[in-house]
C-alpha cells in the first residue's frame, strides 16, 4: 500500500468490490440482499438460553459527540412532567397525570447505522447514481434508511479483536486490524466465529471500554483502533450483510494513508453497497461469548426508519 | 360499569390490578419482568420461514401528529448533502463526500414505547412512588425508558380483532374491545393465538388501515377503536409483558366515561406496570398471519434508549 | 401583464430592476446600504412621545405554519421549571433554583426577515451569483443574515393600505396592491407617509387582524393581500431599504400570473437585493398612526444574527 | 460579608431591596416599569451621529456553551439550500428558488436576557409568587420574557470597567466589581455616564474580548470578573431598568461565599425584579465610547418574544 496515493488505492479496490448491477439498477439494499429469509432461520436455531444482550449506548447529553460537523449530543426534553402531574395544572380530569417528552437528535450521534448515502466518491452514491440525485436538502430519497426496515435479523457473529489481539483485551489507537488478524481472531475463538454471506459481524476493538473508563475524550474523530483499509477485498467476498464496530468510525484512525479521511467508507458504501453500524456497545455480548465459547447469535437491529435518512440509530437485540 | 363516576372505577380496578410490590420496593421493570430467558426461547422457536416484518411506521413530517401538547411530526434535516458532495465543497480529501442529518423528534410522534413514568394516578406512578420523584425536567430518572434495554424480545401474539370483529378488516371508531371480543377473536385465530405471561401481545383494530386510505384526520387523539376500559383485569391477570396497537392511544375512543381522559392508561401504566405501545403497523404481519393462520411469532422490540425517556420510538421485527 | 408567461415578466422586471454591481462585486447588504448614519438620524429625530410599539407576534405553537417545507410552528421546551425549583432537586445550595428553557424554531415561523440566500433567479443569487456558491448545507456563506447585523434602525414610514383602501381597515385576499394603491395610500395619509431613500417601509393590510379574529386558517401560504408583481420597479426606483408586511408571502396571493410562486420575491431579492419582511403584526402601531395622523416612526428592527440564516426572526420596535 | 454564611447574606439584601408589590400584585415587568416613554424620549435625543453598534454576539456552533445544564451552541441547518435551487428539483415554477432554514437553540446560549422567571429564592419568584405557580413544563404562564415585549428601548450608558480598572481593557477573572468600582468608572468617564431611573446600564468586563483571542475556554460558566454581590443595594436604589454585561453570568464568579451559586441573581431576580443581560458583545461600542468620550446612546433591545421563555435572546443596537 502506497500511504502517499489514496486515491489510486481507493480506485482500485473500488473496482474490485464493486456491487453496482449485481441486484438490478434500482437496487437500495446493497449487500443487505445477502440477509435472507434462510439466514433468519439459521440465525434464530441459534437462540439456546434466551440470555439477551442490548447492544445500543444510552442516547444522552454524556456522549462522545464534540460538535464536529454540528453533530451534537442528544439533547432531551420534558413537555411535560410528574412534578405538573403532582401540581395539578396539567388539565386532565379524575387524576390522570402525565409526563411527555421530545430529542433533538443527530442520526449519528451514537449507536447507528451508516445508511448507503451516507458516503459518496466523487459526487457518486451506491450503484452509481449521482450524489446530488440521492441525497439533496429533502433528505436521501432513493436508498433512505427506511428502505431498510424489517430486514436486518439474522445471523450475527463477533469478532472480539481486542481480546484476541490486544492487551486486556483492547487494541491501541491506530492498530489497523488486517484480514490476517480477523483470520487470527476467527481461529482463536474456533467454528462458532466463522463468517459469511449474509452474516452480520461485530468487530469489537475494546475502544468503548477504555472511553467508558478513561472518559470519551477523542472517542468521536480522534485515533481509534479499527479495520484496515486492506480489507475491503475481505469485506466484499465475504459477502456479509452488515458490520458494526464499537468504535466512532469503523475504519482505523489515523487512517493509513498521509492524507486522507475514511477511505474505506469510500470503498466500503457507494460501492461494495455495505451498511456500517458504529459506535455500538459490544461488552456485554463479548463477555458472555469468551465465557461460553460461542460467538454467533440472534441479532436484531432494524434502524429507526426515519425518513429519507442517511443514517440512523439503532436499538440492536443479540440473543444467544 | 357506572359512566358517570371514573373516579370509582378506576380506584377500584387500580386495587384490584396493582402490581406494587410485586417485583419489590426499587423495581423499574413492571410486567417486563415476566418477559424471561425462557420466552425469548419460546419465541425464537416460533421461527420457521424466517419472513421478517416491520411493524413500525416511517418517522417523517407526513405523520398524524397535529401540535397536541407541543407534540409535532419529526422533523429530518440535513447537515450535509449529495450535492454539497457533488461541488466539491466540503473540505474532504481524495473525492470522499458525505451526507448527516438531524432529527427533531417528539418521543411519541410515531410507532412508541409508552414506559411506565408515561402516566400517574393522582401523582403517584409505579410501584407507589411520587410521581415527581421520578419524572422532573431532567426526565425520568427512576423508570426511564433505558432501563427496558435489551429486554423487549420474546414472543409476540397477535389478535387480530379487525379481522374477527370488524368489516372488511376494521373496526369503527369508538369499539371497545372487551374481554368477549378478545376471547372471541383468539377462539376464532385458534390455537398459535393462545396469550399467556411473558408475551408481548399486538391487538390490531384496522384504524390505521384506515387512516392510510382516507388521510390521518384525526388519527392522533380522535375517536378510534380500542381496548375497553374492563379489560383492566384481563390485562393483568393475563400476564402478558405488554401490549401494543395500531392506534393513537391504545384504548378506545371516546372513552367509555361521561368524562374522561385514557382511564386504562391510568391503570395499566402505574398500577400493572404495564408497557402500552402505540401507532404500530400491524398491517402486513396480519395479512401473512391471516394467509397462514399462525399467529404467534419472535418479535424483538427494543425501545431506542433515549435516557430517562418516559416514551421512546421503537422499529419492531416480527418473524415468523 | 401577460399572465400566462411569467418567466417574460419577471426576466424584463429582473433586468429593469437590477443593483447588481451598484455597491460592488462584493456587496452582501443590498438595500440596506441605502441606511445610512443620516438616516439614523432622521429617524431618531421622529420620537415625539416616547410611546413604543412592539411589531413582533409571539412566537409558540399557537402560529400560522401548518408543516408547508417543513416549517413547523416554534416548539418552547423547558430545561428545568419553577417546580423543580421548588422541589428543591436541582442541586444549587443556600435556596437558588432556576428555570431554563429551548426552543425548535424555523426561521422563517413567525415575524421575520428574509435574507438575501432566500431566494434565487434560475440559481443565481443577490449579486450575479452561483446560488449554490452562496448557500450550502452549511448556511449562505456569502449574505447570512450576520452580516445585517446592527443596520436596521432608521427611519419607517407605514403605509396602512387596508385602512386607506379597504373596508373595516382590511383588504381581501387576492388583493394586489398597485403602484396607484401605494401612492393613494400615501396622499391619504399626508406629508408623514412620504417614502423614500433608505427607508424601512410597512405596509399593512389587515390581513393578520382577520386572522386574529378568525383563526389562521391559510395565513400561511393561502390567499392573501399583498404587493402586486408590477410594484417591482417602484421598490426598486424609491430605493427604500428593506419593506414588511402583515401577511405571511408580502406579495399577493395567488400571484398574478396563471402559474406562478412568488414572482416578485424572485426580482426584488436576488435582483434588487432588498430585504422582506413577512408576518408583522403592525396593528397597534397602525391604530396609533391614526390616530395621531403621524405614520413615521423610529424604527429598530435587526434580526437574530444566525449565522449563516437565509432568514432570521426579529423583534422590531418602533418609537414615536 | 461573611464568606461562611450567603444564606443569611441573601436574606439581608433581599429583604433591604426587595420590590415586592411596589407596581402591584399583578406585576410581571419589575424594574422594566422604570423604562418609559419620557425616558424612551431622552434616550432618542442622545443620537447625534447615527452610528449604530449592533451589541449582539453571532449564534452558531462555534459558541461557547459545553453542556452544562443541556445547554448546547446553536445547530443551524437548512431546510433547503442554493445547491439544490441550482439543481432545479424545488419543484417551483419559472425558476424560482429558494432556501430555508432552522435552528435548535437553547434560549440563553447566546446574547440574552434573562427575564423573570429564570431565577427563584427557596421557591420564591418575582413579586412573591410560588415559582411552581409561575415556570412550569409549559414555560412561564406570569411573566414570560413575550410580557416585555415593545419596552426595552430608551437611554443606555455604558461603564466600561475593563478600561477604567483593567489592564489592556480587561479585568481578571474572578474580579469583583464593588459599588466604588462602579463609581470610579462613572468619575473616570465624566458626565454622560451618569447612571439613573429606568436607564439601561452596560457593563463591560473585557472578558469577552480575551475569550475572542484566547478561545472560549471557560467563558460559559468558569472564572469571570463581574458585579460583586455587594453591588445589590446600588442596583436597586439606582433604580436602573436593566443590565447586561459580556460575561457568561453578570455576577463575579468564583463567587464571593465559599460555598455559592450565583448569589446576587438570587436577590436581583426575584427580590429587585431586574432583567439581567449576558453575553453582550460590548467592544466595538466601548471603542467607540472611549474614542468620543460620549458613554450614552439610544439603546434598543427587546428580546425574541418567544411565549413562556424564561430567557431569551436579543439582538440589541445602540446608537450614537
Amino acid at each position: 500500500m502506497d500511504r502517499t496515493d489514496p486515491e489510486a488505492a481507493i480506485a482500485a479496490a473500488a473496482k474490485r468490490c464493486s456491487n453496482w448491477g449485481r441486484w438490478g439498477a434500482d437496487d437500495v439494499l446493497g449487500t443487505l440482499n445477502f440477509l435472507d429469509d434462510t439466514k433468519r432461520r439459521e440465525g434464530a436455531a441459534l437462540v439456546r438460553r434466551g440470555a439477551s444482550f442490548s447492544l445500543a449506548q444510552r442516547f444522552d447529553a454524556d456522549g462522545p459527540q464534540k460538535g464536529w460537523r454540528r453533530r451534537t449530543n442528544p439533547v432531551h426534553t420534558m413537555l411535560d412532567t410528574g412534578l405538573d402531574a403532582e401540581r395539578g395544572t396539567q388539565g386532565f380530569p379524575h387524576g390522570i397525570g402525565g409526563a411527555d417528552d421530545v430529542v433533538f437528535l443527530p442520526l449519528q450521534a451514537s449507536t447507528q447505522w451508516d445508511g448507503l448515502g451516507h458516503i459518496f466518491d466523487h459526487g457518486v452514491a451506491w450503484n452509481g447514481r449521482r450524489a446530488g440525485d440521492v441525497v439533496t436538502s429533502e433528505g436521501d430519497r432513493v436508498t433512505g434508511i427506511e428502505t431498510a426496515s424489517g430486514r436486518i435479523a439474522g445471523r450475527g457473529v463477533l469478532l472480539d479483536a481486542g481480546r484476541a489481539l490486544g492487551t486486556d483485551g483492547e487494541l491501541p489507537d491506530g492498530f489497523a486490524i488486517t484480514v490476517a488478524h480477523l483470520e487470527e481472531t476467527i481461529a482463536a475463538q474456533g467454528e462458532t466465529a466463522r463468517v459469511g454471506r449474509g452474516d452480520v459481524l461485530l468487530v469489537r476493538t475494546g475502544r468503548l471500554a477504555r472511553a467508558r473508563r478513561e472518559g470519551w475524550g477523542d472517542y468521536a474523530g480522534g485515533p481509534a483502533p479499527g479495520l484496515s483499509f486492506t480489507t475491503a477485498e475481505w469485506l466484499h467476498d465475504t459477502e456479509i450483510a452488515a458490520i458494526a464496530t464499537d468504535t466512532w468510525g469503523f475504519e482505523v484512525r489515523p487512517n493509513e494513508f498521509d492524507d486522507a479521511f475514511q477511505p474505506l467508507h469510500q470503498v466500503a458504501i457507494p460501492h461494495i453497497g455495505l451498511y456500517l453500524g458504529e459506535m455500538w456497545d459490544l461488552d456485554a455480548l463479548a463477555a458472555d461469548c469468551a465465557a461460553d465459547g460461542r460467538y454467533e447469535f440472534w441479532l436484531t437491529a432494524d434502524p429507526l426508519p426515519v425518513t429519507g435518512a442517511v443514517g440512523a440509530p439503532v436499538a440492536p437485540i443479540a440473543v444467544k
